[in-house]
């Protein structure tokens, strides 16, 4: 039926369509409905503390004993700057007098904690199928430990070199993310976005770089990405942004609503609402203090500022403050329930790929 | 044969490549090549005089009575600006200083006259099977003329809008330029490089929006892209740097070598070389200056500062001030000669499509 079964065979799945893992709005509903479906189901662990993770993972498997893909981010931590913090809180200075908003005086940016022993160890003991990292990979040490139970290690590349790097450390499989990706950019060995690589030409030069089943992610979002990432000889493709609208995403309205208008030059690479590139739609606040702007706090300690402005009833309502997350083809998304979402781009792409 | 066969019925051709009119590179003998293969010979004419234009297309006839795409600018032109050429000029007074070079006195930045009446009745009379444009369309009365002799007409789009205007307009066939392509961008109605399409997902946006052929370009350099720009939905695809490596091209050896070496990531778009974004490799020059300066003359004009530089023995063999253009799929390009390249890569890709 798939004319390339090794990343099928690998991880146990019937089709090779994986759920993107986006922190927020991926809940136990969307997880199951595409593993249901026979695809890999994610759950995004990256924004949980262990016990929610474990209560998340535990809801799921009441519901499917299909493989699942847990995901992290192990960003490097900074340092606190509060010098540097208080300098991009007093450029929002203008919209908090706007929306009559008293901001709260600058403390430490929100800390983020990446992979480590805690979460290392309730894998250990829940033993996903697959464990996937954004931002680069944990310690060695930890990796050592997942395989040891049995987990598959997925990283994920933006080029060629970060490609290269993730297989020596030993992964299983790499995902490719071109440029149209929404969301965070999983670069690691570069800042630049200047440089990132479009998907037509990063899949395939990342499938001759690495031995390892290669997973095609940015600018997919119907059967036609998944058969044309298949000739560029991935061996299964991430969707994200292609799931967001479905009814068990927990993507809020104004949201939902900003995909259902997206045009495919809606979205840029953006640093001002995190600290690290993403893709969103271009909004009030990317489009006067971005895209880019290097004045923005370290990952993720941007996001500080911006919070008081998305809670605002009215300033958040707006979608002018807000990190839409979105990849370059959003209007290719279909507003239908997740498991049939699956199970039409596989029965769509096997009869595209049969001509 | 070729399951689509919308392009080449159009225009009469076999193969569903055409070769990109890569201004300065490409040739009579590359267009003579890749048409004898039975693609899509292109004729770059934009930096032609109507003589030399003339000249080429003979030389070309003389060897081959295939279909021919003779390629045009029409990009607006700008008034002189002699504040700005100096202040571009003052910024690589280092760059002269480190080259022994005594810079010309600031004059009337270099002026490229686009599409317009001589060049309307030159194809009037030579009445080549395909016009194309790049930067938007000319005036409506000169595409009716190259219409009543039997031409057809091809505009480049880089976003879903610009296609609809083109197929507004009368075209026949739309390009389709996603961001990984090489050199000028065809970008008319918007400037900004932060929100350019990827090919992934650009093409099934356009093809949905349009009901002309659409070509696919940007990132397609071996069979995988061609097949996989199929199940996107394009009906030809458009190859640049694949064939700047082969021996019929015109590349300078420096730009060979550096093609050659080309990584996923080496290239980048920038408007210093000539004032338009253009996707080149990353260089000193680029890296000092750019790759995007709001302070570049427009279009030509920025190059006139840095031709001095690329000019210079020294300098100029560096590499480090020149515009070597190229897609991010320059690793994939293979240097060999276009016919046997235009003919693997069909051949190659009926079997990928045939599974």
């Amino acid at each position: 039926m798939w004319r390339d079964r090794r990343f099928l065979d690998l991880v146990g799945i019937e089709h090779p369509i994986v759920l993107a893992p986006m922190a927020g709005y991926v809940g136990p509903a969307l997880t199951i409905a595409v593993s249901t479906a026979g695809g890999l189901g994610s759950v995004p662990c990256a924004t949980l503390s262990p016990d929610a993770a474990r209560a998340e993972i535990s809801v799921i498997r009441q519901q499917t004993d299909r493989p699942l893909n847990v995901n992290f981010f192990c960003h490097m931590q900074t340092p606190p700057d509060l010098v540097r913090d208080a300098a991009w809180q007093a450029r929002m200075a203008g919209y908090y007098a706007e929306y009559g908003i008293e901001p709260a005086p600058a403390s430490p940016s929100g800390q983020l904690t990446p992979f480590g022993e805690a979460m290392c160890a309730l894998m250990e003991e829940l033993r996903p199928r697959v464990v996937s990292f954004h931002f680069g990979l944990p310690e060695a040490r930890f990796r050592q430990r997942l395989k040891q139970v049995g987990c598959l290690i997925i990283g994920c590349a933006t080029t060629v070199r970060e490609a290269r790097w993730l297989q020596a450390e030993g992964v299983d499989a790499i995902i490719a993310q071109g440029a149209e990706a929404g969301g965070h950019r999983g670069m690691f060995m570069s800042d630049d976005v200047t440089t990132q690589v479009g998907s037509m030409a990063l899949i395939p030069q990342v499938v001759d770089a690495v031995t390892v089943p290669v997973i095609a992610a940015g600018g997919i979002a119907d059967a036609r990405g998944v058969a044309a990432a298949f000739m560029l000889g991935a061996s299964a493709m991430q969707l994200g942004t292609a799931y967001l609208r479905c009814p068990e995403a927990k993507t809020p309205a104004a949201y939902r609503a900003a995909l259902a208008a997206g045009a495919d030059d809606a979205t840029a690479l953006t640093n001002i609402m995190t600290g690290r590139p993403a893709r969103a739609i271009v909004n009030r606040v990317i489009r006067e203090l971005g895209p880019m702007n290097a004045a923005a706090p370290a990952f993720p300690g941007a996001a500080a500022a911006l919070a008081p402005l998305s809670a605002n009833p009215k300033a958040g309502a707006s979608g002018e403050f807000s990190g839409f997350w979105s990849g370059q083809a959003a209007r290719l998304a279909r507003a239908i329930p997740a498991e049939e979402l699956t199970l039409s781009l596989a029965r769509e792409t096997l009869a595209r790929l049969a001509g």
